[in-house]
């Protein structure tokens, strides 16, 4: 079949809208018709040219939601006309990953999936010259059509809507799942959120969700704030606004340090601040945010052995086939807000103003509906 | 009274062992005649003025073992005759830290005791011309005779030798500490140990009392592989044997990385090394090492992203009340061994002697018998 697709043909370069062939589900694969698709700070990454993997001609996004159109042979768990969402970090059930409570790391199909193939070892997407188009993190939204192997799509209620949810496919479950999968926050806890974009706002109505007693959120653009009340947080630090060691200042305004801190800037050097105000004997801090290529972090090992704790998450730490249904009833039971973050809906051919926009500062999430 | 010590004059000079004042307890404070200290690398890295926290003139020593003598008014849990262990790391059982289930690090008298002093604020040691001597680690047990506060000393059964139990008041608790109560290791883990020292060995007896399936000894030194293989190690690998990345022959030695791994070396570099040889998704790398100063830990925040959390441990994470009376109990139930670790035996006029040896890597502990 053909669909279209907004296609990355060389790194830095903007996305292509055309149309693309698209072939049907092999076995253990589904294809499905993506209703919306929301713009990550992961897919620019990739697209700028930033990501040292990054691989190209290929279909970026793999934060949608959709419809299953087609299944094919021996796809149990899905039929036509069920809602789904695609998972970039898969759930199959039986690997030594899935087997192991202590992560959702699933390996069944990484290697492939880094390639930019299916688990078969061959792409499905191709220019409408033959050009194989590589598939992205195993889902590429930015196509009206794709497709995905069964384990690697969630299964959602047919009542919540597309250009919504599909959010859950990564900002909001990273961010929320960092709170409860990953640093597993008690009623009562003191959290210092770094970076209140996409995924830090997620982080902050987790913790909200949580019962955490105290919220402060970190972020040098003194807009964040309104939002970040509206989510939950309660105390709003400006680095630039803070004379002296803002480690110092985080430490006193959690009276003597947070019990979980979140990096969801990416900087290193923001990364070391979150650990160090973490509180001494039991502060566990959490990186969220993706490094540029190279970075390393650091400390004195002294910060950890005096008890802080210093951990990553992926996905937060969801898996995906078993918790996006649960979020997604949060968030039709308003347990959690999707909508305020959801700034700007665009369409396909709109695709490149939807980076404008994230470059700009002047969107949470902006979101392509088909 | 007086007493003998063994005083640090001055950074990177021999001890000195001469006559000392010591007065009696004051409040809360109990005098307990020191039967055996071990030498700890700890001393060795304040005598020798590595330290930068280091204060002069004082008496060292940190790992004893003694019987109560004289209690200070307000003494309640312990009595004239009983025997004890110092707590360089006290449990008050009542501060904001000993009340918090996840940390030991009391703090109710961390202030005074960096400086010291006792609680008060001033020393018991003095010179026979009146010069305050300080206290170290709020316990100086290179002096016969010495007061700590009431809560610094576990009470301990008093049919277990002196000469081996001293050693219970740091390294044997700091090492099976580290996995029993930091790492909580789980039976059948696999686990890599960095440094086969005083703390190694006995994260070793440690993983063996625990369960573990596979213990991987690290060590430059190819004598220590007998005396690991003693205490449980199932594997040895010396660095300067292995061809390539000793991260990778590692991560292939366990089946794609640790489920724990300790670094009982204090160096940063095998640190991070500790940290990379960590499974993916649920790996645990515990610092247990002191640095030197200034020295710092790195690494790509990939390796925490894709699950390895780093932690540290002091004194194995013990509540020295609590549990140091337990692992004596171990030690005389054969659960743990240590008399194979007390390799040699000196009066105090040969402690110099003993820091040699340890220069020397020719001890693993050698304990002072008053």
């Amino acid at each position: 079949m053909r669909t279209r697709a907004a296609v990355a043909m060389e790194a830095g370069k903007p996305l292509e809208v055309m149309e693309v062939n698209l072939e049907g589900p092999r076995a253990g694969e589904v294809l499905v018709e993506i209703k919306a698709t929301g713009l990550c700070h992961t897919d620019e990454f990739t697209r700028s040219g930033a990501d040292p993997e990054g691989l190209f001609p290929a279909i970026l996004g793999h934060e949608g939601a959709g419809v299953v159109v087609e299944i094919g042979p021996g796809v149990t768990s899905l039929e036509v006309g069920d809602h789904v969402i695609p998972l970039y970090t898969p759930e199959c059930r039986t690997c030594e990953y899935c087997l192991n409570p202590k992560t959702n790391l699933c390996q069944s199909i990484r290697v492939t999936q880094g390639q930019g193939l299916m688990p078969d070892g061959t792409s499905r997407f191709s220019m409408l010259d033959g050009t194989p188009i590589l598939h992205y993190m195993g889902c590429s939204t930015f196509a009206n059509h794709t497709v995905l192997p069964e384990i690697a799509l969630a299964k959602v209620r047919k009542d919540a809507p597309f250009d919504k949810i599909c959010y859950i496919g990564c900002g909001v479950t990273t961010g929320i799942g960092a709170v409860i999968n990953t640093a597993k926050v008690e009623i009562g806890s003191r959290a210092i959120v770094f970076g209140l974009g996409g995924i830090g706002l997620n982080v902050i109505q987790g913790l909200r969700l949580a019962g955490a007693d105290q919220i402060v959120g970190v972020d040098l653009n003194p807009d964040k704030a309104t939002m970040g009340k509206r989510f939950g947080m309660t105390d709003f630090v400006n680095p630039s606004e803070v004379s002296g060691d803002l480690v110092a200042h985080l430490v006193e305004l959690t009276g003597g340090g947070a019990d979980y801190t979140f990096d969801a800037t990416g900087n290193v050097g923001v990364m070391r601040t979150a650990l160090e105000a973490a509180h001494k004997g039991w502060g566990e801090s959490i990186i969220i945010g993706v490094a540029p290529a190279g970075a390393e972090i650091s400390t004195r090992p002294f910060q950890l052995v005096t008890g802080r704790s210093w951990r990553g998450t992926a996905f937060g730490g969801a898996r995906g086939r078993t918790d996006v249904p649960r979020i997604v009833d949060w968030y039709m039971d308003g347990k959690i807000e999707i909508d305020p973050m959801i700034t700007h809906t665009l369409t396909l051919d709109q695709i490149n103003h939807g980076f404008d926009l994230m470059h700009e500062g002047k969107s949470i999430r902006a979101v392509v509906e088909y």
